[in-house]
């Protein structure tokens, strides 16, 4: 691998609320992989507190060490608010009353039919400096800050997630596209039912690993990605990108599902609208999981009509018509009733192809016979009158059991429809 | 506020699959949130890559800053995996075959129906001295580790998130409870429908303001949480938390809908628990996410039977005999349609509170009357035969309008159920 030198970049989170653990850092991972994206590799991502020292001792080490930084929250209008006036102290800058950017909060305020405060005129003040420019925050009340100093650029936005988004979108994304270059390449590779060792053992024992390339294993909800990747010249770099996937395809071919997939929903979504095909679901175990990530994916409705989450033992027999028998001899966890399940579905909609999931997601209702994590899945196509069902057993708490069981049961769907549809 | 000191703690994320953005860090939020419980203060997160000498600097670094430190990463089977190298290496450790510990990965290998590749027995290596105790993983092939160096503790354990957690429980929360006091108090006000702003401005103009206490103000998808935390000596401390609380609940009252819940769905399932009523769903916009936050809570199904999503307009029609003309006249994104949807879950189940919502989730779909983000809900007690209904209008992302218009509902209902159930 060659040693080209890329655009870097850190990301600081100010806030107690990630601290403390009761917020999810997914502005960062949302910062990281558009960068990625871009080719800027992003080598550090911290979380301080809401503190003065702290965030200039950061920042200083960060401009120290890399090109571009991105800095979240901090930018509401309360008291525990620091990011601006910290900043504006460490470089020198006066705050300065911007009547535009009080009328934009003043409209903001008046769509949702709110008033502003008086605290709100705060957010108003914006550094007096041609060195820093305003970014519009269409979603919310503070404005972003781009800061460039010391041919350093620092991005500073707010921490509620959509605002962020909405800079990085319509502010950020396109002056780094216009201003660094792209130079990073890379590809995944996803795979299922095989261990990251395995793989590891039967890649690293082909004479040419790592094949010029980076390679790392991703484990992942599904299963694991094999993700390979080089830095430099375009055409240099992406043909020795590409060259490696065809050997690694060859390797282990029968446990890959796909190639650059964002997620399992992503891809199920645009085989089904390739196919002209319209889902529906049952969940049982998944209570709602598996559907809502259907749906999640902008332009679904073309593919997925309804679906049921039949939770209780009545609610199979009331609304998918499975047979109380069934149900008290084999239990609602079994091949059995998910097999009735789809049968249900085929006649309750008319959706060209049909899923079903029950199983034991925990903590308790678990047995020796059928422990927690025990799950049956399938899924049948209208115009081929067959059940393609499978018992899984997944380890985890109640929330990993519910994410891999429909990731898996997306997965399996994925497999068959690439492999037998034209 | 007083200034005793606290054991507070650094947690470093090893691992190129959260810098590249395409893993959300939500090991940094469990176990700063399990620390917080437990009266530990979180001061800084830090993801790095797989490299010996970041690894090495944040390490000393924090060594440096604070009293306990979690590393999480690089402990897999493969070479991109270099913790426990690094550390051994940078503490002068040498590692040592531990049988017992290769009798573990041979075990959860076997009950995976899989056999353990050479590669593993890299696994069964341990630092070899006293000050470093191996943590049981339940769940995983890799042990944790905990080194207590120069008094300080550094819990390193894997990356896979339900391996983390079960290290967490079953050996590391144990611990910690043992031997570092417990020190910090908080609660949390949840409160709705008013801006942060206003809120800190009722609340700073009181005399007493912050009453003796640390408030910190959250922005959440449901509105802001109320922090108000204390360190110090228990009686004295929880004394003043709890009379700020009474403070703050006097002046806001009517924003307020909960008090110290984790979550909507947390708080909603537990009421329902205790009027013993049953539940039922039927989503169109947040398709499926609703249902899934409810069956996330363990227990769930105590309360929750079934549920439909309704994605299209045909479903509403054919699951729950909304009427077509009612469909065509106000469209699917009305208060009309909503009603009806009511109705239709009231005939279909025997569900002692039912709920619906349906909206425009975007990107496309919205209007000049009914842009992206209009959603209407709402909900109906079997026994009132009254049906409450609400027009919202969200902003942000598909998803996080989900979101929103799923915790905004089960809101409504927390909120209702509060007032009127004795």
């Amino acid at each position: 691998m060659n040693n080209t030198k890329i655009n870097t970049s850190h990301i600081i989170n100010i806030g107690d609320e990630i601290l403390s653990g009761h917020t999810i850092n997914t502005n960062s991972s949302y910062i990281a992989s558009t960068l990625y994206e871009l080719g800027i590799l992003t080598k550090k991502i911290i979380a301080i507190a809401d503190d003065e020292s702290e965030i200039i001792t950061e920042l200083d080490n960060s401009m120290k060490q890399t090109d571009i930084i991105f800095i979240t929250g901090g930018l509401g209008p309360t008291n525990d608010d620091l990011t601006k006036n910290v900043l504006c102290r460490h470089f020198g800058l006066k705050l300065k009353f911007r009547p535009e950017v009080w009328d934009h909060i003043t409209a903001i305020f008046a769509k949702r039919n709110m008033v502003p405060d008086e605290i709100n005129r705060e957010q108003a003040l914006f550094p007096d400096s041609e060195n820093v420019l305003p970014l519009q925050n269409s979603a919310g009340t503070a404005p972003g800050m781009h800061f460039i100093i010391d041919a350093k650029h620092i991005f500073v936005m707010p921490g509620v997630p959509n605002e962020m988004r909405s800079l990085m979108k319509e502010e950020i994304v396109p002056y780094i596209k216009e201003n660094f270059s792209d130079n990073l390449y890379y590809r995944d590779i996803n795979t299922t039912d095989i261990s990251e060792s395995s793989l590891y053992s039967i890649l690293s024992k082909h004479p040419e690993f790592p094949f010029d390339c980076a390679i790392a294993f991703l484990p992942q909800g599904f299963g694991v990605t094999v993700r390979v990747k080089n830095f430099g010249k375009a055409l240099e770099r992406n043909k020795k990108v590409d060259s490696a996937l065809i050997i690694i395809g060859s390797l282990v071919n029968d446990k890959i599902f796909t190639y650059d997939m964002k997620s399992p929903q992503h891809e199920l979504v645009s085989l089904l609208k390739k196919l002209h095909f319209r889902l529906s679901a049952a969940e049982s175990c998944t209570g709602g999981l598996f559907m809502n990530n259907i749906t999640n994916i902008p332009g679904s409705s073309e593919v997925f009509s309804e679906g049921f989450v039949t939770y209780s033992n009545d609610s199979k027999f009331s609304i998918l018509n499975v047979n109380p028998q069934t149900l008290s001899l084999n239990g609602a966890v079994s091949e059995e009733t998910v097999s009735e399940m789809l049968d249900g579905l085929m006649a309750e909609t008319k959706a060209d192809i049909v899923c079903a999931v029950s199983g034991i997601a925990g903590p308790d209702g678990g047995s020796v016979s059928k422990p927690v994590g025990t799950v049956f899945a399938g899924f049948s196509l209208r115009e081929e009158k067959k059940k393609h069902l499978r018992k899984f057993f997944f380890t985890g708490d109640r929330i990993s059991i519910k994410e891999k069981a429909s990731n898996k049961l997306m997965i399996e769907m994925i497999k068959y429809l690439k492999k037998e549809m034209p």
